[in-house]
């Protein structure tokens, strides 16, 4: 690339956002730099803006420019369920379902020893002291089913055995028209174990 | 997703870049507001840096920050041999061979009758005249083998006819390393053709 101090700098940070890499990176920045009008500008104005208005619900975590998240407010929610994810964006598919009425704890990663994440860092105890009080009845874990997923939600079942709330969690199996003959061992085998009666 | 206002402004301005959908948007602007430090403000400065200080070389239309591109002002380079890019990027791979030391000529596109792309918006009238005294020798056509950059290799050969100048184009056939058994028709056709003598 013809790297100018300016441009390097622009593809060094483009290059920090997750799946971006060299190329693409050089891409994007060539784009904007050949963009008509004033985009540039305009997407610097909306992330400064973003960073300075959006910030986590402190409730659940969901992003909000409000003081408390559009789930959180809502008067027709049932507060005797949370479905604990990892992700914004994971509360987002399940609110897409319409599915599901309760509300969210947003973990904002899971633990993870190896990158020093543990239960503090998550928030978890301020989440355990919060479902105490009574209120709760079930904690729907909507967590990914890796390492540091399956990790997360064994601690949680263990901190809230013997607590009276029912732990639940996102069904495993063969997605709704993949093909049996190409699902993998380990989500066959759980779909099998899990059958359910016709 | 949970779209407050200035984040839906985000995703509406991320998703104007290449390659970059609605998932994908959203997916970076929460990547860049979970950041810690100041990522989004240092992404917004990088980007209003750049747009304000790169410029396209006026002599070849490579961006950069002086007066002319370091390939333009360098004492080194072949000024009988003009290499024919549609894009920056293309010349920065051609300069990552070393094999080329002549100058370059950005088109910032490629001649589409469809999209209203004529050889005026691209500019090469200018680079028509800018050859027509004599030191140029060689005009190498580096366009990539579409529709639009056959329509745009035509047009200068055209123009170019009977005025003593030699044109090429990049050598087109099977890529280094590649398996012959999956290179398509097209391609090895040209292969055959344009056969070497060993």
């Amino acid at each position: 690339m013809f790297e100018t101090p300016t441009l390097k700098t622009l593809i060094g940070k483009l290059r920090r956002l997750p799946g971006i890499g060299e190329k693409t990176a050089q891409r994007l920045a060539l784009f904007i730099l050949e963009q008509p009008g004033r985009y540039a500008e305009e997407l610097a104005a909306a992330l400064c803006e973003a960073r300075e208005r959006i910030h986590p619900c402190p409730s659940c975590g969901i992003p909000t420019e409000a003081e408390i998240c559009q789930v959180c407010s809502s008067p027709h929610r049932d507060l005797s369920r949370i479905c604990i994810v990892e992700k914004p964006q994971d509360a987002a598919a399940i609110e897409a379902t319409r599915e599901f009425r309760g509300l969210y704890y947003v973990l904002h990663g899971l633990i993870s020893p190896l990158k020093g994440i543990g239960p503090e860092e998550l928030g978890l105890p301020v989440l355990l002291q919060k479902i105490a009080p009574g209120k709760v009845t079930e904690l729907i874990i909507a967590l990914n089913r890796s390492v540091e997923g399956e990790a997360t939600a064994l601690y949680l079942e263990q901190k809230l055995s013997g607590s009276g709330i029912a732990m639940t969690r996102l069904a495993t199996g063969i997605p709704m028209g993949a093909d049996l003959e190409y699902a993998d061992k380990m989500t066959l085998s759980r779909a099998i174990a899990d059958r359910r009666k016709l």
